[in-house]
């Protein structure tokens, strides 16, 4: 191969031109860089629309950070699963939370279209495969503890969301193998059904492959790629497009320190392989860019213990919902809190959040702090005299009556404060990855800051800007992920 | 010319070949795109290396942002202006406050840098012709009543900052004339001296001109510039290099959507032609970003006034020392209490409030509330019952003393809140400016996504990440911009 030979193959990130290359090594209508959950599903509806499909896969196995995730994908708008389970919902209802939840700033055309397309693309997923079982599990968590198939995933029936739009539960999940030891989560029993199709559909791979450069004709327009495998430079020809399908940046240093600087030292969620390196090979052709700042924040906390007590900053103050979505609260620790947070839960709460059946079992840790009273326990904090003590006196004024005026935990969850109290030190209890990337259009095609696309060049999952912009939701990676790698699948065959 | 006849020219913000191009409409050493503060700091240490310089200004006049703000000039180390006035400081102390205040992620070279300059670029100004008064201006608010040269811009004396950092002023602001009636602000002394400079020193301007697009020679090479002028295009070729210095994209839509969605529908202390060019001209040539989400965020409300009071959020919760730079007042407010903030003081303080001479008497609004009691009030500002009443009584509990050990005020601020209060509503009291664009070197090289220089390309200024990451003082972007455009003058010239 004769990339070797361009006068630029030294400058890393800088587009190959393509009359440079005199042999391609390995060739194809569509190339997709990537075997997670974009790439799988842009594999499959590109081979489904008649092109050769070639992933090249930096591992030497399927599954990206989809295979390792919990495997929701948020769907919704009335799926069969939803209705089979009793929850109404519409598209507009699902669009208008997810406007609430993830903006500002969102991009509204992309959620729209998701949200309309949201039943067909859950029959898709079971049509190829992915299984779902009719079960609920309606307790506040990360994950349900069994393998049921749908769950609240983003604070959707809590405040404020739940006076924006009707809750519905949109966290869809694929039925799980042996839970418990973790052998075949949801993200796994997602990935695994999909590969086996893409395949079935005569989709090569070539593992242990890492795109390096993007390939670009006279014309401005992406026709290759120049890989590396097993420390050799190959050129892959792309006959029809390139789909970038290769995650996030969170594991990309100088990217988190430039875009995202809150995520410093703490990535989450997330893969080694997640470097940015498709963001920054289309930034290198002008792409544009959206939200690089946005990270979803898990927060290590049992979601049981969390709703039952209440969450204090450093001055002793409550923030959130303590009923939400974990998720959220683990933004509003990080992003507005400065990672400091802390829990306050009396011993009957305790001891009722210790005999629920949780998902988050491995989150529970003993107190930090124990006292006799909300004084007492203020000044073991060491937090500033009378703050702890006046936030629970607010908190018992109105619990008493079964509400929160201040941030809306729902009634079941608030009671007042009384006799031995615990303290629970939660600083530093996030880690988090990128939701920022390649700004695309509603065919998956990577755009230029011009707002023209870039020939040839498509992208999905978390290497782009999809659904959310400042908020997040349990799903929605894996969600938008698969929807736009259709997209960009179908696209690119018939480019 | 020819770049009409160049099939890409239809293209906006994509580079043109410069072989697309026969004859030159205008040529200089140093293009700079821009004549605001960078632009003309550019303009002078182009024209002093020996370069012939042209300034391309889209209006029919210098000044740009700078010539309308107030002045504030961020400087220290120990410049004669603080050492005149009796303030210690050194490089050292003047960046650890600035890495404490302008991060997490700030560009730490690029800081110490700035820190180990102040003091000779305070005297280059100085030389230049920039007037300032040996006067201190010591009470909290945005810029000096009169015609000082000195005052706190940053929350250096302030919490937390006064414990990382020995407190030393550093806005420096140009002396001013007829401040009152504001024909000469700070802003305007500040570029008059710069521009009068330049253009003896033989720089030329083309007014009314506006920069379109790069030209780019087929070794990528920056070496000339497409503009519009009257309507026409015109090419202006550059033999050593460009200097984008165009200012911030506070004023384009699409943008903010994009990168600094909280600034949606709000911005402020910017001009309406920081359209963002700048930025996106060298997007196109795959340059790298940073902190696009970055903030400067005014708050519009009578520094005194805060000071002396108490602000609370949306839960009737502080959240912030109200002696700070207001600065970061608005910055807690819009990015972490919704833009929901509320002034609550006392009569007695209000009236010592009216009493000082302060910068900002037309922030004076009158009283939203005014009410007998803090329970009254809390009442009539639609606050949940107990939770401004217990604030006031954590605040009074540690005021009695003196100290504020929640956030941290200065003991003069702190006094028990007593009598008749009043409330003012100051939800959506902001307005900002963006603080992110090109990553830049040192030598104010555009750097690419690789790592590597764009060759040919230089940029300071607003359309720049410089100094601040998340955070802002008052005089970073004036500060940065005159110190970083002198180094994207003197590295073109010698390019």
């Amino acid at each position: 191969m004769s990339a070797e030979s361009n006068p630029r193959s030294g400058s890393p990130l800088r587009p190959v031109p393509a009359d440079s290359i005199q042999n391609w090594d390995e060739q194809a209508d569509v190339v997709v860089a990537g075997y997670g959950i974009a790439g799988v599903c842009a594999a499959i509806e590109a081979a489904r629309a008649g092109a050769r499909v070639l992933i090249l896969e930096r591992t030497s196995g399927w599954g990206g950070a989809a295979a390792q995730a919990g495997g929701f994908i948020y769907l919704g708008g009335g799926t069969p699963l939803q209705r089979a389970l009793g929850f109404e919902d519409t598209p507009e209802n699902m669009e208008a939370f997810l406007r609430a939840a993830l903006g500002p700033g969102v991009d509204e055309a992309k959620i729209g279209d998701y949200c309309r397309g949201s039943v067909e693309h859950y029959e898709w997923l079971v049509a190829n495969g992915v299984p779902f079982r009719e079960a609920f599990w309606g307790e506040p968590g990360w994950e349900p503890p069994h393998d049921e198939g749908l769950m609240y995933s983003g604070g959707e029936n809590a405040a404020p969301f739940n006076e924006i739009a009707t809750p519905a539960p949109r966290g869809h999940v694929p039925q799980m193998e042996n839970k418990r030891t973790g052998q075949k989560g949801g993200g796994y029993m997602l990935m695994q059904p999909l590969a086996n199709t893409a395949e079935a559909l005569g989709v090569t791979v070539a593992y242990d492959t890492r795109i390096q450069r993007l390939v670009v004709d006279a014309d401005g327009r992406v026709v290759g790629v120049v890989a590396k495998r097993y420390g050799e430079e190959i050129t892959v020809r792309a006959e029809r497009g390139v789909v970038l399908a290769t995650g996030s940046f969170a594991y990309n240093d100088p990217m988190i320190e430039s875009y995202a600087p809150r995520l410093i030292g703490r990535p989450g969620a997330a893969i080694e392989e997640h470097d940015g390196i498709g963001i920054r090979l289309a930034q290198g052709l002008g792409a544009e860019l959206a939200h690089m700042d946005a990270t979803e924040v898990a927060f290590f906390g049992d979601p049981q213990m969390l709703a039952r007590g209440i969450l204090v900053n450093g001055q002793g103050q409550r923030f959130v919902p303590e009923d939400t979505y974990p998720g959220r609260i683990g933004q509003m620790s990080l992003l507005r809190q400065e990672n400091t947070v802390y829990l306050v839960i009396d011993e009957a709460s305790y001891e009722a959040s210790q005999q629920t059946e949780t998902a988050t079992p491995f989150f529970r840790v003993p107190p930090t702090w124990a006292a006799e009273t909300v004084a007492e326990l203020e000044s073991d904090m060491g937090l500033p005299a009378r703050s702890l003590q006046s936030t629970v006196e607010v908190y018992n004024h109105h619990a008493g009556d079964g509400v929160d005026p201040l941030f809306g935990k729902k009634s079941e969850w608030v009671a007042p404060i009384s006799g031995p109290v615990a303290g629970f030190d939660m600083r530093g209890f996030t880690a988090g990855f990128t939701l920022g990337g390649l700004r695309t259009d509603l065919d998956s095609r990577v755009l230029h800051v011009s707002g023209e696309p870039i020939p040839g060049l498509f992208a999905a999952g978390r290497c782009t800007s999809g659904i959310c912009a400042g908020g997040y939701v349990s799903g929605a990676s894996l969600g938008d992920g698969s929807f736009y790698g259709r997209r960009a699948g179908i696209a690119a065959a018939k480019n």
